[in-house]
């Protein structure tokens, strides 16, 4: 269904009629002088009190509105809104990014991106986060905590190696008790058809052979990081908020996919989401709390470097870049 | 007046009464545990049509808010505003990018960020485009034209290597015929007070010795580049319609400074304009013509990376980012 091309930023202009189109760098060259292919770099480290962020880009794919991208609206409509928000040829790009937190005294990584194994498929559109972590100077033998948000392969992607072997060998893999609970069920895994269907088999494919700790919402499950139900996306979904003396912000995780279709329209459903329906509560909860607290948010699929505020805006929400 | 401390991004909580405070690296530590150090990367490329875009991040300063930043409203009514925009701490933090156009026939450079010579004053807080310019694989001998977009000093700073010697020795330089005139006048030099006396002085500095050509507006200065006329900020300020095939987007230079201030209120006036009213007019009429054919709009002063389009909301304007 996902089609591994580049993404593409729109630039359409009303005074021309062909849609304009931004493409990151990676493919064909049409160039008559040298072509520079100068990747964008995918670093972006800021501190949190006194907690050191590490906002790796894992990559993005791009590929044709699905006809049920939006579960509960009309593909035209969802192409509509994605026009709106500047995103052109009746397409969709998602982005994924993982992240480190340093405590000082653990080193954390919440999720892992799509990795280079199982989940990968294409090539080099994504899986990323690895060659990006080697280049911030973070060795994944010295990684304390794996925080898994939930289930799905590009978030648990990187947890092994090509080869099979643990990416983080000497880390503490922690998941959600409740995810754990639904994705190792056979039961559910019989039953599971469209998108959940790949997704049991990649992640029991992943998860063999990991030593995991489940954990709770509302614990302290690393240093500074508490857990935050946030089912809907996935039934044992979990976002973080991470605090340091008087800072925190929310790692929100999957409670909205791209910010330019489910941010500002909250009661759109993806079709990622197992419970639509309850991952529409969630978002409102979720986001009223992030305004309401004004904590920075940090999205998986928000546009790298990942990190704004979420404000009302009428029915829905916008994305404020930071400063 | 500028402090030259490293921008901080703010993560107030309602919830806490300290400000909570994202600040990038490079200073004091404070861990138990190995800091990781890692530095935010600063290269940012897409294609625009058949044109390699690479924007380069040159680093940021942050200050406490100056009695006069924004020069026809009140310092207090100016912190609020910062404060509602998520700027914690009565600060304000200017991010610096120019940026690199390959056509495949020309490589041109559209403003050089703060150098390492005259203007750069502080300790690695700017003058990073140049070691960005470095990893992305850009020789400045293989740039044929350094366009510069007017004559403050953190846009022309790095027209010189530290040593004095050209830093884009094989290039054209081409300037604004309007700026070129007014810093270029003595009368004008004698008269400045503020902000522009130490410009002048520094202008000369930087301009001394290098051989350079005058360009007017809505001229093709460089193959697919158009200068559009936006005065106020300096007398000859510059923005540019980049055009690759049906694809075109605007590089608006200093059209607005930060635009959690003067996007949002595009009437206030910054105490870096020249000519604070023509400024607005100009801004208001930019914007307007980016927001009707929906063109990304490149600020040099927008957050890394720099791009995202323009709309309007209610009297001002607000920054979308991409996707």
């Amino acid at each position: 269904m996902i089609q591994l091309t580049r993404r593409s930023l729109f630039a359409g202009a009303a005074a021309v009629t062909a849609a304009a189109t931004l493409t990151p760098f990676g493919i064909r060259q049409t160039f008559a002088a040298a072509p520079i292919g100068a990747k964008s770099t995918g670093i972006f480290s800021y501190k949190l009190g006194d907690y050191e962020i590490i906002q790796l880009r894992d990559g993005a794919r791009t590929f044709p509105m699905p006809d049920t991208f939006v579960a509960n609206v009309s593909k035209d409509k969802a192409i509509e809104a994605a026009t709106a928000a500047y995103i052109p040829n009746g397409q969709v790009t998602i982005p994924f990014s993982p992240m480190i937190v340093n405590t000082g005294g653990k080193l954390v990584a919440i999720d892992t991106g799509n990795g280079l194994g199982a989940f990968a498929g294409s090539k080099g559109a994504v899986g990323q986060a690895r060659s990006n972590m080697d280049a911030a100077g973070i060795d994944p033998k010295s990684v304390d905590i794996v925080l898994i948000s939930h289930f799905h392969g590009d978030h648990i992607g990187g947890l092994k190696n090509a080869d099979g072997s643990p990416a983080f060998p000497n880390a503490e893999i922690m998941v959600p008790a409740v995810e754990a609970a639904f994705w190792g069920d056979d039961a559910n895994q019989s039953k599971a058809n469209g998108f959940n269907k790949g997704q049991f088999a990649g992640v029991k494919k992943m998860m063999e052979g990991l030593k995991v700790t489940p954990y709770d919402a509302n614990k302290e499950v690393a240093p500074g990081i508490t857990s935050i139900a946030s089912p809907g996306h996935t039934p044992g979904h979990m976002s973080f908020v991470v605090a340091s003396g008087s800072s925190k912000m929310l790692v929100q995780s999957d409670v909205t996919n791209i910010p330019a279709l489910f941010l500002r329209n909250p009661d759109w459903q993806a079709m990622f989401d197992n419970d639509g329906a309850q991952a529409a509560q969630t978002r409102h909860k979720i986001y009223d709390m992030a305004a309401a607290e004004k904590m920075p948010v940090i999205g998986y699929h928000f546009p790298f470097p990942c990190v704004g505020h979420v404000e009302k805006d009428g029915a829905g929400y916008r994305l404020v870049p930071l400063v």
